[in-house]
């Protein structure tokens, strides 16, 4: 079902790099000029000709007429009787740990004074408007609303709203409309595609304009997340899911299994991963996965995210699984091995670490709290879950007195004739001439 | 010389936004056709050829033959000796106060251990490899290596290296190549341009892949990092430098028309804007840069952008001047008015803070310790200072036993299933089936 890779052997080198290219080039930005193309003429549409263009692109791409851009408040009381009572005790058991998790990242503005007076410092802050990209589809994406939604309410932001594509009849799914509502997302927006991201980049008559957009989107929205960028904020570009088991004799071959295949059904693209050093263990894992899969409704995709992108690595001990797993930068690292914690200094890129028999992934998709919205295609390398501070700002505070001035003012004249900058330097003298 | 704008009267609204209109619009993304083509042959030519494609584009654009590309040690040691030691002295006590404010940024990983058993938390850890872009140009932009390179350092980046354009002649300015070895850039690259960009962001046989790229450039150099995001961070696009003076019949005339001459040197499109709102002041201003401006060798460039980017700004109160600078964002902020501090509350939008008439802008540019990378064209609605927290990533960390999975494992699969993503809640089911 799934490829096997032996890096146990010495030259293993290039199989190892041919994972690693494999995994981290499941998609790239589409740079092609056609994209980009048609993506600057909406982002143009939009910001000249705002809402009218908002309902022509509807009726183009979703073949929706939209009267009322706006969710209005009769829609999301509708929404409330449309869903499960014990599905909406869900999200707000969900939203409480969310909530929970993320207050522990708040930050306090500081200053540091000094002996002689000066004082520097950071203000801490949040920006005041973010928009909240929610996909369409099939599967109606109600977890990742609270995911983003109550990260950025933590932060204090002062207005969160959303924008997602109608259906055929202009409505919105009513769990993403009570979600949403659950959230805190004050106003909901009836547009999807790089139009919506143009809306929110730009505002028009019906959609402010907001300072950071985030959420993942179709090739078009992450390319209008590109092109607006610098304009407005943005959270990152999300590739498609995956998921790395450490897993050492003491694992229990239908857990590993389990999880193995809940990664592989989101996407034909998604990548399931699992490194051991037992031998044994990977067929094991296998016999498991043939058991699963034939109840599971998802198989088609299954079978092909497991053929194309499914690996069961196979290393010398957990040290080297763990290097591999730091070369691959998974979104999800399940570490089920004998004393996990143990293991958590030696990791350096990964988006969330599950430790343990007991914290499948799922539990962190959905209820455990910190945000599922985490870095993909190897960009833990570099990028963070979704949290608190990426939504908000600070400002450096440098406050001196003239005695302190004084003090410096030769190094910054001296600086500033390095530079070539006479007029830093007579900023200085003004302030020492008499 | 400036442009005065009153916005005391009740219809002014429309003064407001041509003046924000005007000052945001100094320089937009150019996605013309022309620079993303050109920009994306670069970025191909140099995944596909490496060292060669960066020798070839330093003949082309630099009109530079380089032999070695990574600067020696020989010449770095040869720099120090053609660097005034008054200026190593300059530069030593400059990263140290840099080093120091920083420091105080630095954040811990965190555990939240439960009652139960579970355990949540956060791992922060520094990014590997950070690149950093100095362009070339008249002016040595010694200070900015120091503004950007201390604070990777000082979040525990393991790696620095350096890209700057060589001269015609092959060489880098000496003051550059201290300032990078002072402020513990590993490796110094004589290459420019959006190729320089691409070596860092997919790595030649000279050059290693990074992280994270940081620094200015022009609208290649931009282009690039806009294009290259996602395979490799970035850390903003910056605009011509800016200044906001909010000044009171306190303020001295000679201080602020200083301190306004001072941004307006950078760049014919520099901003320079004082908001007051004492009438009588503005003459006062105008009189003193008359007075000060014949001295200054930049005159001309003065003289431009005061012409077309310097304003006064009249306003009934120190209160409306606030709202009028946080609608503009400014990069640099100075409070010249009675009891200063009493106003930072009201402060939403702003890179950073100048409190009072003893800390002058070119304080922050050169010695007090807040990098002076700053977000410019309004958007510091949404961005931060260069800042440590922009080296460090962050992974969630779960941890959950048998017993408090089971308690929400009902929760887990009502999700699941909502979500249409029945291998979620299978990855459940399989361990609480007996």
């Amino acid at each position: 079902m799934f490829n096997i890779v032996d890096l146990r052997k010495d030259n293993n080198e290039e199989a190892a790099k041919a994972l690693y290219q494999k995994l981290t080039q499941r998609t790239k930005f589409n740079d092609g000029a056609n994209i980009i193309g048609a993506v600057s003429e909406i982002l143009d549409a939009v910001k000249s000709l705002g809402d009218k263009a908002l309902r022509d692109y509807s009726k183009k791409f979703d073949n929706a007429d939209i009267k009322e851009i706006r969710v209005s408040e009769a829609e999301i009381n509708a929404a409330y009787n449309a869903v499960e009572p014990e599905l909406l005790q869900t999200i707000r058991i969900s939203r409480q740990n969310i909530w929970s998790f993320h207050e522990k990242q708040l930050q306090n503005s500081w200053i540091s004074p000094n002996k002689d007076g000066t004082m520097l410092g950071q203000l801490v802050r949040p920006i005041e408007k973010a928009g909240l990209y929610v996909p369409g589809g099939t599967a109606p994406l109600i977890s990742s609303v609270l995911m983003t939604a109550v990260p950025a309410k933590v932060a204090g932001v002062s207005n969160i709203i959303m924008c997602t594509p109608p259906t055929k009849e202009g409505t919105v799914n009513p769990a993403i409309l009570v979600a949403a509502r659950e959230a805190g997302v004050d106003e909901v927006y009836r547009v999807g595609g790089a139009q919506a991201i143009a809306a929110m980049a730009y505002g028009t008559e019906s959609i402010p304009r907001v300072d950071k957009i985030c959420g993942p989107g179709n090739v078009y929205v992450s390319t209008a997340k590109r092109l607006i960028f610098g304009d407005c904020d943005i959270d990152m570009f999300a590739g498609p899911s995956e998921i790395l088991v450490i897993a050492d004799a003491t694992a229990r071959p239908e857990y590993v299994a389990a999880d193995l295949l809940s990664q592989a059904e989101h996407d034909k693209l998604a990548s399931s991963v699992m490194i051991t050093d037992d031998e044994g263990f990977v067929q094991k894992v296998a016999d498991e996965i043939e058991k699963q899969l034939p109840e599971l409704s998802r198989k088609a995709i299954i079978e092909s995210s497991l053929k194309e992108f499914g690996f069961a690595v196979l290393v010398e001990n957990i040290e080297q699984a763990i290097e591999v797993s730091n070369n691959i930068a998974p979104e999800h690292l399940e570490i089920c091995i004998n004393e996990p914690m143990s293991m958590l200094g030696l990791i350096k890129n990964a988006g969330a670490i599950f430790v343990g028999n007991y914290s499948p992934e799922p539990l962190g998709d959905y209820m455990a709290g910190p945000s599922h919205v985490l870095p993909t295609s190897g960009t833990a390398r570099f990028s963070s879950p979704v949290n608190v501070d990426q939504f908000l700002k600070k400002s450096s505070l440098i406050y001196y007195n003239r005695q302190a001035l004084e003090k410096t003012s030769g190094n910054i004249m001296r600086f500033a004739e390095a530079e070539l900058l006479d007029a830093h330097a007579n900023a200085i003298k003004v302030r020492f001439r008499n």
